[in-house]
């Protein structure tokens, strides 16, 4: 459950104000989730309202394409929400500007969804902070589904994803933190952690490096205050915008567990990497996977999302399998 | 003064549903008549109000490009409005989305401007029934504009250009009735006047017929009604996407004049052509010509619109006067 | 049931020699019969056999694009079949390769369908000459299906498409006539059924010009021998590559009808006319309306396919029936 | 024996002053007709000179891609001509600017070229009066060129190709007239023919109306006066710069023939028009054709090249054939 | 003052010679700077000339577009120079070819300008060693304007910009030296200085290796023999086309100051690093910050321009304090 | 002699599954080592058959752009083979999914071609594994060819190029060793030795180092069992697909010679790289260079490969010679 929106690119490298075209493609956090599990061979469901008019129908093929199941999408309300994105290079940094507001789905109702119809058959339900942060409408809906997905006996994922742009620190606490009690794995980078539970890794983030260590006291304390089964963050290194470092940390609230790393060299597109990441982490513990496994194949798999553009991660379950058990050199398959 | 809008178009004659990517233009009426204008040796202003972002100043820019002076654009409100476009071809019509709610021209203030300073050396001010179309502030603005321009001298022309997907003719009629008498210069088709003038032309609009002869009665009764100087109108026969007629009639209360008639055959991008025609008409009147030069260049410079891509109409005086004066037999000029 | 194949094709209007780029696209007779029937809210299903690698699976991507269904899509074989397509203009015609010999389906066995479980629930089955014209396998698969069809009571069309790069008129006849008995609503122009059928049409297709009552006659014939419940031709006007006119004949054994005409005027991609009348056709029968409402639906609609690029129509309900009863006129929707 | 120079044209109907690309492509009066021809299957030799950069190897490229031969290409000098392009649309004219002065052919010597070695397999010289239009050094290899050719026995054809941006109707007319001695086959249009030789035909061009009654007496002087072997002329009737009419006529100083006419309706791309059109004749007759079927294939041959983006004409002789003996209805070749 | 060309550059890395189509900038050294001073907000004026034609005018138009002012621009004369660009990468290095012989700006005159009214009101006055390259006349306006800015009590910085493709060292020199009297802030890399000076740096640049010590002696130099008040370089370590060590040294007659060093990994486009330093650097100094902040926005600045695709700096001055006081780690800004 | 093939490759980096158009390509080992040859000056004969249609001519076109000798050319068959190429990045491999079978070269027969013409005036003939493993014809045809070379005196090179998409090792040992006797010059990386002569050498491939002292066992085994003159070896450190590092090996059955190695970081394109390291060490050898200079050439050349896409390595003697000498340093030309 989620938002989907219209993004808008700027081809190659070029700036807002040189470009005379936009790439098109369609994407948001938990779209992008859910057409990874599609292709790794689970059935995927995308709940969310767009309008009804060729934008939002065009939002709907995007998914339909990779085979999600769209019938819980509810069409109506005014508009698809837009990200213009600016893709950066080495010293500059990318660049989104959001124009969400007043879409679809922030401003969608309760009655909208029949969560007792969508929560029905499934295993698993996915969200991020970024939907309660669109609207209040949106936090209740969010908050309904939670309810209903644990009396449904649905497992519960949540990926933290912290947005400067849609609210404050002090909001975003005021909405996550009750949520949390519904959730059972909980991802979230450096950031989120400390904009969304107010938790403050030790890690020094904005010089670019990342100690796991750091992270380890603050996943106690969130396996102690909420009860998680899983508490999982990615690990990125930004040496700039062109190169990064790649890896990742678990805790079951008994045994860390530290992935492999990756350089990312060069990075061809990040937006939707950390949403790649929380696909192969579900698609390897609903699939009944270790969490080693399920942690080395979601850091595998959003590696190689950061060398395919736009937001979706089209890569099979044998290619990340491959890049998992050998060593990346990227000779050409022939 | 007007809104000036981002515009994502399609590629060829490709339909929303299977673009990857969008044409960027900006456009939005008034501000296609202000290009127009400089393109023709005049200095034009356009005034209006655009986002605090690149996406903002991208459309200051597309402006300045062609020299339209923007010391009087205001920065600021929460977004640049868009239209999507996809271009028709012979029996399938243009369509147009609009995505223009809660742009900042829609939700400026009076204080955002000083007409005072702004008209202070005009000639001219040209304003078209969109912009009170957009809200009530906007309305508001275009009103007291209207009593600055009148206090300073300036002509003031008004392009009715009816939008129904923007407002009802009841609403339209309620707003712009009021405001047709500060209007000197008075441009509208068919439907305009019916629906915001709350006139009915005997022309059969549907049937693809056009009958100059239908328009006059209208014409003398607006004449009678408000004082206008000059109403206008251009007379379209849509044969069908591709393929138009296209001539005006102008009444300055005296006299009738039609212009020449021009096969439209086939059209580039229809979009802006009413602007373009305005243009027209304002460069020879502000500029001393007779009515009948007037609207003779503006039919010409409108016809050379169908011609060009995007929203502006990128012509010289001289490529104008080659088509008012020669066969437009389109031999290569080399 | 049939072959969909990869269309590549050159930009614009340039030939295949100068191409230094191909559009891909995805098509085929039956794929874009079932993408329109898709579009027009029918649930469509397509059956068919592609190679499982990243081609065929673009392929089904572009049938999920657009909600087909894909579920007795088998994999396997050794390739996908290729056309490229060069579109011509004014004298120039567009010209098609084909490089579809050893596709997956053209070498599908019997085994690889389960028709039993495929018409279980099935209201119609279409298929074109082409796919029993790819080989002998692909005609067996074709009888078996018609069989186990008629058995589940399913209403079966066959568009007879006859393609002389695929066969000839000995072999075509040799196939085809003995599958005439279980169609139900045969489709055919002037040149299929001569090819297909062995009947020859009165009209004088090569001068451009087609008169209906030649058809009159063949068509009498037709439901004689085999007892097609309908039989329809479309009339195709080609004045050159780029204007065409366009009506169709339809007769139920007692009345013939002619619909409305049409002026293709100019064409934007012609490929997939006839497929697109075919499902506008399959959508009114399937649907209950009388045959008059079926035949102008499916001009209609195929009239807008020329306007679109791809095989695939991408017009609404809305869009087509705008057009039966409407002017045609091209007005932009704003 | 011309110049070919780098063209750089605006993509689709798009202008000057809006384009961020060009599209590239490599042509000029002579070389066009060497492309035409060795399509046909002749031996074409294209001779002119290049800059020693890749700009100039490019050029060579493209000629050589098509086959023509360039061993007598020279190599130095300063620059590649370059025009540039940017194609009209119905009442909007396409528009050339040319920047080829100072390029390397018009600042070519005499030592550059050893014409008895280029003439002594010959069979056919053709040159056009772009040629020495570009420069009195350009024009003295004209003329030595002319007298190496006809001492080799060689046949010469003359395309006139009046061009007003390069030199005026006096100067034409001192250097073109004298070198008329050598022509035997003389092409030209009514502009041409007056500019270039003085001469005037009786058709009303501007008017766009061409009757080739009005050039008889002018093909009658002309081979009084010059003992022109044949005496040819297209006939374009300009609608607009989308639709021509087109058709020719040839004199062989007995009989007049007036070929077939054509309506070109849309024009792809013009430029190349005329010279796809001597290509044709020079086909027909250096392969001992009748003057007839010549100017069949030359007019069928240069109607196609108007469907064709670029300055080549990339038809083969059974294409031209094709549209010469059938109804150029456009239907697909499949 | 300067030479604005048209550069033609290919798309990606492909070659000139597999390339058909060409992106279309504008640019040149002080057309560059004016751009980048306008964008951070001073009021820049670009003074050269350009011929009467779409060419010419779109050059104009780039440069209004980012709001710099022409109104000192001379229209005449034959042609826009125009440069071809190649950009390399890795091993290969970026490829210029340059056809900017016989440009308007080159065969300028004395009387094109008004050098009095040009710096009437102006602070500052920035030209480069390429524009009194191009011609002897242009040389002599340089001289012109340099008198006439002094005359004003105008600031003057020259970029020395060596162009070996332009100018011989003693031709260099021999124009140069002499108007070095004039310079107040003189700006050159180590090349530079050795051809257009005489100086000869102690650093070895062909190994790809620069020592700011290598630079002292010749800056020490340099204010002895001219008076500098400041002399400037940037300091370019090349590994290879891709990737790039930059840092820049500023001497004002007293103390030397080294800027930090940035990684260019990759490099998007280094056309215009150069420029975009020039304008960093007066910016500051024309805004009244010290040499030292100076120099840290300079090199702050044209790190980033390394990232952007044209010639110009299309970058904010918040953007540009963004990379100098932060770490340049390249996290999207979302 | 050899395949070539119709490459469609995905713009970018984007995927087989995300891609609406194809870049066309044409090329395949032995062609792309003629277009080299070409380029350096030799001239280059290919010999191999195409299908008579537009496919076969452009692929034909593509190779006499470069200036490549055709006249062995065949036509006929049923296709042109294709390969469609996805181009990896970082830790994404690039994929090839080969569409070949059938093609003409593959079904071609001894009659076909007339080796003893062939090889009247040749010195050098040069083929690739690829060859024999495309069906029995085809490896017939190599063996005739080299007996025929022999015969002639002609120097044989044979780069062994495994494909593992194509036969397995046992098929290729027992078609590849019985060929090795007409073989002068044997090129082949670490893989081909082992699986087209079943040699292993030391070196650690996947680790991606490899390491000159781990072939030279394999080189003296080669020499001595079939009396190669030359045996060599790229060697390729693979860091991941963007980075890579280059370098090579030969044995003259006295000496061994590594070359200088290279840093390609990043790369563009890497398609082509070993075949362009096979014309470069024959353009050495065949110009009587000494076996250090040809090594040095081949793989300065192949470095420059690795930069330019498409399969054509497009780079001119004094530039590969430039970086053999120079630095790499990637300053730009102008």
């Amino acid at each position: 459950m989620g938002e989907i929106m219209l993004r808008l690119s700027t081809p190659g490298n070029s700036r807002f104000i040189q470009s005379d075209c936009f790439d098109v493609n369609y994407g948001g956090g938990e779209a992008n989730v859910a057409v990874s599990l599609q292709n790794y061979g689970n059935e995927a469901y995308f709940v969310s309202k767009v309008p009804e008019n060729e934008i939002g129908q065009a939002a709907i093929n995007s998914l339909r394409r990779f085979g999600v199941h769209t019938e819980y999408m509810v069409r109506g309300g005014s508009r698809l929400g837009i990200y213009y994105l600016e893709t950066g290079s080495s010293l500059r940094p990318s660049k989104v500007i959001y124009d969400r507001a007043h879409s679809s789905i922030s401003e969608a109702k309760l009655e909208d969804f029949d969560f007792e119809a969508i929560f029905r058959d499934a295993d698993w339900f996915h969200w991020s902070g970024i939907t309660p942060a669109l609207s209040d409408n949106a936090a209740e809906c969010v908050r309904r589904a939670c309810i209903a997905a644990k009396k449904a006996g649905v497992v519960i994922s949540c990926d933290l994803n912290y947005r400067k742009k849609l609210w404050t620190p002090e909001k975003a606490q005021s909405v996550m933190r009750p949520l949390m009690q519904y959730v059972d794995v909980c991802i979230g980078n450096e950031e989120d952690a400390e904009m969304c539970l107010g938790y403050h890794p030790d890690a020094d983030i904005n010089a670019g490096q990342t100690d796991a260590e750091g992270y380890k006291q603050v996943f106690i304390n969130g396996v102690k205050e909420w009860g998680f089964k899983y508490i999982v963050s990615t690990l990125r290194e930004s040496y700039n915008a062109s190169i990064n470092g790649w890896k990742a940390l678990i805790y079951d609230g008994k045994e860390f567990y530290v992935s492999r790393h990756y350089d990312l060299k060069p990075i061809v597109d990040r937006v939707g990497g950390g949403d790649s990441f929380s696909a192969g982490l579900i698609h390897g513990m609903a699939n009944g996977k270790p969490m080693e496994w399920s942690l080395e194949f979601a850091v595998a798999a959003s590696a190689l999302k950061h060398t395919i553009p736009g937001d979706f991660n089209m890569v099979s379950v044998s290619e990340v399998e491959s890049l998992m058990n050998g060593s990346g050199n990227g000779r050409v398959e022939r």
